[in-house]
């Protein structure tokens, strides 16, 4: 890709309402703009890069679930399943609600458990035991009406999540579920985008069930406050637990034994997990026939939310510097940025150019500008979009690598060597 | 993958409301299911299959346009650049409209004109000239409030589309861009799915601008009625034009010179070009500096769309049989469907459900159930899925191919033979 053709206008100086730093990189390194509309985000190309490759890595740690199948709901739907489960009434002002020309009744979706019981019942009736378990997720978009849209992508009213509802014969076979899905999360986090979240007990909230874990983002502009043991294993959202930052640790469960002390830390949720029990399956008539049994009784169900966007600006918020954003290597929007010195052979730009380009393809930035645009400029600009390397062509004829996460550089003599030194 | 995990029930009975093959088929066969209103439709793993290859298809073919670039604009909107552009009045009850909790006038895009024109406008101010052209596209969520919404994916009220901004320095350069599309849209349907579409000169309706064409399927199901040539290049919508079928060619800059006869034939509208010229970039003030111009213009603008959904449910209109759905091999949601017959050695079946796995990977279905569900019934499921092939392992331990769209059968002695015979 060429910087003339790249959909991209860097700013100095970030939007007067911007105060953390990923609305203000995001935003200053044209990743996302602000539509038409407070919490509404448009994704642009440099965006549109780092959120395909998220989702791509989501898809696939869902997918090696075994039985695991992606679907697309509509975004918009009727009250009907709403007024049964009682969250119609239960959920206020947060749902944006509207009238269809015949004056249906009718919501765009802020999350999907009464669609994906609703599909599940309405495809099987009673469902075989031979079906079971059922998983289905989806990646798109989700609208709730927040009264203070804040801090750019970390609370917005129309963002992106993952998905994934589970139907299970049992609560036994429930929890094993759970538990696969919890650990298809810290995959994602802790292995293919090699973030740090903690794990921590929580609240079941509206959604009802009696069993939920958060996945958190340790961040100062985090509006969850997490409490967890400095040695062991316990963490939990201090909306479920009595213990406070400061005592020892007196959690029975805690790997720690009574020996640890606990620490309060300001988090951002980027996931939540849900036992469901029959919450949804009850009044939506999700059912199956028990072993040895006669009559249909409702599933045991889970629900599970990445917040897909959110973790985009979670990761810059917790993976930056003063010069700009530090992609992970999974999810940076191009892998390296050349850029050629001034007084550079022009000739050995355009084969350095080449040459990457066939062993990088589009993951190669080239920053195509003339002379008239300043070195210190075009080191600006690489920076602050966050490639993992980013390479000059010096006036000598030496390549020099920078490494963004550390700042560090170091020299290639022989274009036939650079190559291998960028991954 | 394997029949027995699949989210896949199909049925013998399609809905009672569905009239047309593809709502009849693509419902049977467990690809779409309504979901919690009319014309709103839920993806099933099936469906999500095909319209994933079918994304990825028009994703390459617009990345080859040189500069083109994907974004993903919200659906939600305020209503503020559509009363510049004098829509927000102009389109009636067609648009989902509401409120948010602040009482703000918002809606559902069911075309994105004013968001994208805004955003070029807002993110360069006056467009420096070495940005232009500027090319940029999305696939994502359209609603449109329907009066009757019908044919399953053919009329929705939420449905998936692919569309394309341009923005050009002048009405010349506008139209090279509209004839580049023309051509990446004609490479779509005729190369890449192999679909015979009518290209032919249409009205602008609520678009504004002056010059455009739709891209049609052939089909009775369609709504729309074109004029076309029998011999000749001549084609358009009978919107534009006063001509008639049965009456001779008059049109003065057809091929056939005057000697071919007009036809009238019923299509299925899946794709739409217009040259908007200013209508948008005017009143939004998307404005550059033309050459030797000291003062700014607004930019020359263009919009593309393709109906993701109601292409799929268009090539079903026009390729199934009595027996269920015949896919273009590009789009087919698998590319095989494995059988073993009844009294075929397991061993081998296993064997051959391992090899061809090897070569085809996630492109293989496996029929899994065992005897007691008979071969026919496993007949009858694999043909009204409509993968290109069906491979019968048979008692003779011999191999059979039942090509789908042609139901010929071949015989393979020898599992080493089978994997080339299947592409």
């Amino acid at each position: 890709m060429l910087r003339s053709r790249l959909f991209f206008l860097p700013r100095k100086n970030a939007p007067a309402d911007a105060v953390t730093a990923s609305h203000q990189l995001l935003t200053r390194a044209s990743f996302f703009r602000q539509g038409q509309g407070a919490g509404l985000w448009e994704t642009l190309p440099l965006g549109k890069r780092v959120l395909d490759k998220l989702q791509a890595i989501i898809v696939s740690e869902m997918d090696a679930i075994e039985g695991c199948q992606q679907v697309e709901m509509p975004s918009l739907m009727t009250s009907e399943t709403w007024r049964k489960t009682k969250r119609w009434d239960a959920i206020g002002q947060e749902m944006f609600r509207l009238r269809d020309r015949k004056d249906t009744e009718m919501m765009l979706a802020p999350t999907h458990e009464e669609a994906f019981t609703e599909l599940v019942a309405g495809m099987h009736g009673i469902v075989s035991r031979a079906h079971l378990p059922i998983y289905l997720y989806q990646i798109g978009r989700k609208f709730r009406d927040e009264l203070r849209p804040r801090a750019g992508l970390l609370r917005a009213r129309e963002f992106i999540m993952k998905d994934l509802y589970t139907f299970d014969e049992s609560e036994k076979k429930a929890l094993e579920t759970y538990e696969k899905v919890c650990r298809a999360y810290e995959r994602i986090f802790n292995e293919r985008l090699g973030c740090k979240v903690l794990k921590a007990a929580a609240d079941s909230g509206n959604m009802g069930g009696t069993y939920s874990h958060e996945f958190h983002f340790e961040s100062p502009v985090g509006e969850d406050v997490v409490i967890k043991c400095d040695t062991g294993s316990f963490c939990a959202n201090t909306e479920v637990t009595k213990l406070k930052g400061g005592d020892s640790c007196t959690d029975l469960s805690c790997s720690c034994k009574g020996s640890g002390k606990l620490v309060e830390t300001k988090c951002i949720e980027v996931g939540h997990a849900f036992y469901l029990g029959t919450k949804y399956s009850a009044p939506l008539a999700a059912r199956f026939v028990p072993e040895g049994d006669t009559k249909p009784s409702p599933l045991q169900m889970g629900s599970y939310g990445l917040g897909v966007t959110r973790i985009i600006a979670s990761i810059v918020e917790t993976s930056h510097d003063s010069s700009g954003i530090i992609w992970p290597k999974a999810i940076a929007p191009f892998q390296i940025v050349l850029v050629g010195a001034p007084g550079a052979d022009a000739r050995l730009v355009s084969e350095t150019f080449a040459a990457l380009k066939t062993k990088f393809g589009s993951e190669l930035l080239f920053d195509d500008r003339g002379e008239n645009v300043g070195m210190s400029s075009k080191l600006i600009d690489a920076k602050l979009i966050g490639a993992p390397f980013i390479v000059v062509v010096r006036k000598t004829g030496e390549f020099e690598i920078i490494e963004r996460s550390t700042q560090q550089t170091s020299t290639v003599k022989d274009l036939s060597h650079l190559g291998s030194k960028l991954t």
